[in-house]
């Protein structure tokens, strides 16, 4: 069973939130402001641009990403937490 | 007695929420924030660009979906309810 | 006398609310977020596009229709309650 | 002294409101959300496209018409009262 | 000294209020929705269209407008009262 | 040390406020919807425009310029209050 | 590990307030409607507009750039605060 998400969204299985890893992006849970991280689940197609022409999307599947947080909506997938937003709420890549 | 959708339309069949089905999609009645799941039933032609062109629907007759809660509104076919929505407030399609 | 409605509007005569037919469309007077059904009387000569392209209307003369309930513009022709709406507000035909 | 009005705009002088016609249109005082009557007394040279494109009105001089209420501005002419407001305000052209 | 208004924008002189004008525009102080009237006294070069191309003003240097009430940006020129405002918030040229 | 404004940005040197100049431009300190009176000290490249044509700038370096009251964030250059602000909150200029 | 900002957005590092530096930009604690400053320390590969075409960015890595308070999103990269936040945020490239 997959989840296809439509036209420029996104499945992205959150991070556990990690605490304090030095030399590292740390995401503090009392931070509200700052955005979470994820994996790249599956990608839509694309969205499609007023002139008819379909733009594909930048992140691919195993990407592990940033995203503002409250992004999207939340779907459980074999009983986990999972978001599906769209790629604009993505903020980076992170390599 | 059938309904044609206009547009970018369809008409949606939402399934039974199911309480707690392992390994699958599970949409608790108590998780407010969850997209709901429904069988597409009828499509429209599409939708016309700001160019003129017609983009036709992703989502097809029998497609499983999901959407965000709350989407569509809602009508009685043969004294069942139904959801006609736009496409864009289908999340993925779930294979 | 005829009413000529502008560009992508169109003329609805509404139907009276049948309370509970069987095998059909039903929507109870209760159900206030239910759309409302209707037969087009008359329809415009479409909607000019952002490239100067005319889009003709897609519901036309005799169509039975569901449109979201308080579309439009209410008027009366020969004492009868009519509404004008644009046909964006049309959610489906029922054929 | 004509008035002559900008782009997509319209004057239309409204018609004294008639109580209880029979066989045509009627527009009780009372009914707060029905449109207005009026007839065109001068219509603009049209509306320019985000192409470049001059659209030109639908609406013509001595054309009946009704529109929502509360369009447009008002002003005098000779005295008596007209509306200023652009035809997209106008939903039907009465014969 | 002159002011060159910038893009879509003119210079408007207000005219005085006049109170009982026979057979012309009267617009009284007390009325607040009647459109103003003044003098154009400089117009700018046009506005830019979103596919590059320029579109020049219609009304000109010497045209008495009607325009909207609390149109515009009041500045004082030799002392006098005048309003920078855009074209769109002109609703017709009086001849 | 320059600052280089972005894209449809300019960079202006807001006047001092002259009480009562006869024969010139009087933006008296207590008028609060006037306009404010400036000098462009830098200007941006352009604007990308939605073909992805740069529209350049009409105001130049060294223009006196009138915008509209509150346009802008302010910064300090050598210790002197300027304002960023975009080309389409300049009214007018001044010659 | 490094941070790859999606479309048309950028990774700053704010610098530390300088409290009175004479003849520089000096953006005092207390004024909170002042851009902050900082280096830009990666960028995004560009916005794509509605004709499908990329704009690339115009501020590139190591650019000192003014932006409004409170642009962006937060992250920590080795424990230190860094922003993402789109181009246009960014008001002045500091030379």
């Amino acid at each position: 069973m997959t989840i296809k998400p439509l036209e420029d969204r996104i499945v992205v299985k959150p991070s556990e939130p990690v605490e304090a890893k030095k030399g590292g992006i740390i995401i503090p849970d009392s931070a509200k402001e700052r955005p979470d991280e994820g994996k790249v689940i599956s990608v839509g197609k694309g969205k499609t641009l007023d002139n008819g022409q379909l733009k594909t999307l930048t992140v691919k599947k195993g990407d592990k990403v940033l995203f503002a947080k409250y992004s999207g909506n939340e779907i459980l997938i074999d009983g986990e937490k999972h978001l599906i937003m769209r790629e604009e709420d993505v903020l980076a890549v992170v390599e």
